[in-house]
């Protein structure tokens, strides 16, 4: 497959993701902002506001390509004159405390001298930790790895681990997930097996949420746990704006600020030196956002 | 004056700040947080929330030392193994969108073999820019420069407007003020110089802001204007966690995450490619968060 086949595919991707979520949200739809990028290329941004479920959230497709700013040569230790970069990339903030946050990215990166890979991931954001959900939640995510390579999961959970944590928070994002990012083809695994395990974790996305938005959106709540999804959202916003290299690096090369930042959320707060209360289950959450927990046998 | 005067002269001026902003605020008052840095130093942390005009801010007081951390010696050209840094770093965000948020900082940093100098800046963000008192404002930060140095005021006015900048925004944070940074001493200006305009700095701040206060608290407003301050302040969010180097530094050198972060408003709401309405007052705003505005002029 080349570049323009992915890019279709992901493309495709984009449409079936929308649809699933439109279909489980049942009111709110996603808007359309097509874009082109002045360097060649562009991309469509859809988002969806104030549905049942979601609150906020966003799903982007985009295929650029150009000339390759010194500042990506770079940070890729790569001279590749033009470079082809195409992918989907999502962020949903539900309206509800016991709905959790999701996000998922799929994407290829190819150099004019020929060099290419993909990279990806999907972690979850819960509000509450719901241990059972977030042992479901890896299964699903390891049995897509299985079926693709019996090294994935042990490889991408633990990146995940790494990847999506706040250091100066010593916490992490959520209950993790899968990332992964510059898989190459090897001398046994080829460049059609690593785009078949990227389609795969680009199609468990739809599956995974609308289940999680099913089993969570009746669950009842109330002022208390609105204000912790607002805190909590707080940290969701330090860690894209402070950590996310994806965030960081097209903020700072000029990307598309409004498809970049549509990962935050529609409100958040912050409170000075915020302590959950002993033995409550805000308490029990962050206990709970830590590295190397393995969900598996949780 | 050596570097246990200038702190303690700053631990002098903390007090002094948090005593001028309880008297105009009428309700809170500030709860103190003392701190100790594993490697050597601590600091006072002050913070008031939900007064009558001021809804969460911060008076950080430090004076931290101890080995040099290799970032540090990185980022400064300078290899002297023991570094020394004191100062008073302020942000308040008030309740009322009619009064304008405002930061200050002011700092001396010493190292082991000598090398020394000082920084600082005021800038002000209002929801709404008041032409008026974004003069008046400027025309007090003048007066305070003009009394210590003939180019000062034209060197970090201009500073501030390329410091205060959101990049991915094309926006300034606010209307602006003065910032400086690495001020050591030169042929004609002496260490004492550059510190009797830094404590004219620190002094200036709390007239300046009290009387800003004071004449806007009673403005009446309403959702709407609540809402623009809500996103008003993610902007500010996004300036500090993205761009404000300061913290960027802190966050990722293990500061103390709370006294950084005290900078963050109560709420912030992002909201997907907001555009004010055409001729509104938000949309004026927005044309006046621009570098090179000659505000004395205005």
């Amino acid at each position: 497959m080349d570049k323009h086949e992915i890019s279709s595919w992901f493309q495709g991707l984009q449409d079936r993701i929308c649809s699933a979520l439109e279909q489980t949200d049942g009111r709110a739809s996603f808007r359309e902002d097509a874009w082109d990028r002045p360097g060649g290329g562009g991309g469509r941004a859809r988002v969806i506001q104030n549905g049942n479920i979601l609150e906020k959230g966003g799903v982007n497709w985009s295929a650029v390509h150009g000339q390759t700013p010194e500042a990506i040569k770079k940070q890729l230790g790569n001279d590749g004159d033009e470079f082809f970069a195409t992918g989907v990339s999502i962020v949903m903030h539900p309206q509800s405390p016991m709905v959790p946050i999701i996000h998922m990215n799929v994407r290829y990166f190819e150099m004019s001298n020929g060099v290419h890979w993909f990279g990806g991931g999907i972690d979850l954001t819960p509000h509450y930790v719901d241990v059972a959900q977030a042992k479901w939640f890896h299964q699903q995510l390891k049995a897509v790895c299985d079926a693709h390579h019996a090294d994935y999961y042990d490889e991408f959970k633990p990146w995940a681990d790494r990847y999506f944590y706040l250091k100066h928070r010593k916490e992490t994002r959520g209950v993790g997930g899968i990332f992964f990012d510059r898989l190459r083809p090897t001398e046994t695994v080829t460049k059609e097996d690593r785009w078949a395990f990227v389609q795969a974790v680009g199609e468990a996305f739809a599956p995974i949420y609308t289940h999680l938005m099913q089993q969570n959106e009746a669950l009842s709540y109330g002022e208390r746990e609105r204000d912790w999804q607002r805190m909590r959202r707080g940290r969701y916003v330090e860690f894209n704006l402070v950590w996310d290299a994806g965030t960081k690096f097209g903020l700072e090369t000029d990307g598309r600020t409004e498809s970049i930042l549509m990962s935050l959320p529609p409100q958040a707060n912050w409170a000075y030196n915020f302590q959950p209360e002993p033995g409550s289950k805000e308490e029990a959450t962050l206990h709970r956002l830590k590295q190397d927990i393995d969900w598996i046998l949780a």
